[in-house]
């Protein structure tokens, strides 16, 4: 097991711990870094609080407090280069997101976010509300899926027609911007409280 | 099973479908409003958005963004009356508490919302620290759950000195706001977010 001076030195900047004490706790864990923490806090030698950092990523962190003060959303959106987080095309997009988890009340980021579960239950759902159609089971199955995707759009933020502009979706001002800036520009998560809500 | 008028009126609300469907589907679900609701759905007479929401409780939902926008908390705080929540008082300490789990670093709210696993994983990580100290087993003990009071008040935003004023802890900040409002006042929930973290 080969440890890099590159693992050694975030091991470092992770715990605080020196350097040899990094390079020791990482070959005793065989590089699992999760692992070398752990071996370090039991050594006395990393603070609890010091947190395991995945790989930087440049953007912005912005929340969106609806009037009033009863619902708000607090957003992260990556980019790549400080520069471009910095910039005043950045802050309005990032803005935007905000503003439209907050008043179109997404609840996810993407389709993939959506537990599973409730795919399946929102299928349950649509079967049961046809049940009595008598249409044949392949165009039942179409309808079924035609009302996911409808699921989708309202849930899914990315999914979601811009508010602003509904003959775009949020996902086309993503890619707008993306292509203005020429990064990738990624909607990492959010979240959204409402006043007395689950 | 009986369903009292206030339960139907609240399945009303929820769901917007009339009166006496919504006494039928609580009479089905012999009261499970979650079920009633799942009833209401598969007859196509609820709305999916619709949410489920808890008694209603007033208060504020406020965000703090750090300089630089790389670190944010959204946070809602609960008190009893509308009247109380527009105060600027009441403002003051949600803009206080949210400053501060963002400053401070908080977790979690209460030492209640730690999950048990990582309870277990510090007292075992304290435990390993003192493992060769010759220290008996009842001093041990005391010295582990020292260090575990120690933990709480770093993650749990109620027990953290308030970092406007370190002679008191964030709960007594809250304490004092109650007894001037003379109301029930419960930070709810808050979230971080740091840039490029989880």
């Amino acid at each position: 097991m080969t440890i890099t001076a590159e693992q050694v030195k975030q091991l470092r900047e992770q715990t605080g711990a020196g350097m040899m004490e990094c390079k020791k706790a990482l070959s005793e864990a065989a590089g699992d870094v999760a692992k070398a923490i752990e071996l370090l806090r039991k050594a006395g030698r990393a603070q609890a609080d010091k947190r395991s950092g995945r790989t930087a990523s440049e953007g912005l962190i912005d929340a969106y407090i609806h009037a009033g003060s009863r619902m708000g959303v607090l957003i992260e959106v990556n980019c790549e280069t400080d520069f471009v987080a910095r910039t005043d095309e950045f802050a309005r997009l990032v803005r935007d997101l905000a503003l439209q988890a907050c008043a179109a009340g997404a609840d996810y980021v993407r389709r993939e976010d959506v537990p599973p579960a409730r795919v399946e239950k929102e299928r349950e759902i649509y079967r049961a509300q046809l049940e009595n159609s008598g249409k044949p089971a392949n165009v039942l199955d179409k309808i079924v899926e035609g009302k996911l995707a409808k699921f989708y759009s309202e849930v899914c933020l990315l999914e979601q027609p811009f508010i602003k502009d509904d003959k775009m979706t949020v996902q086309d001002l993503v890619q707008r911007a993306s292509a203005k800036t020429g990064e990738n520009i990624i909607v990492r998560r959010f979240v959204r409280f409402q006043l007395g809500q689950e």
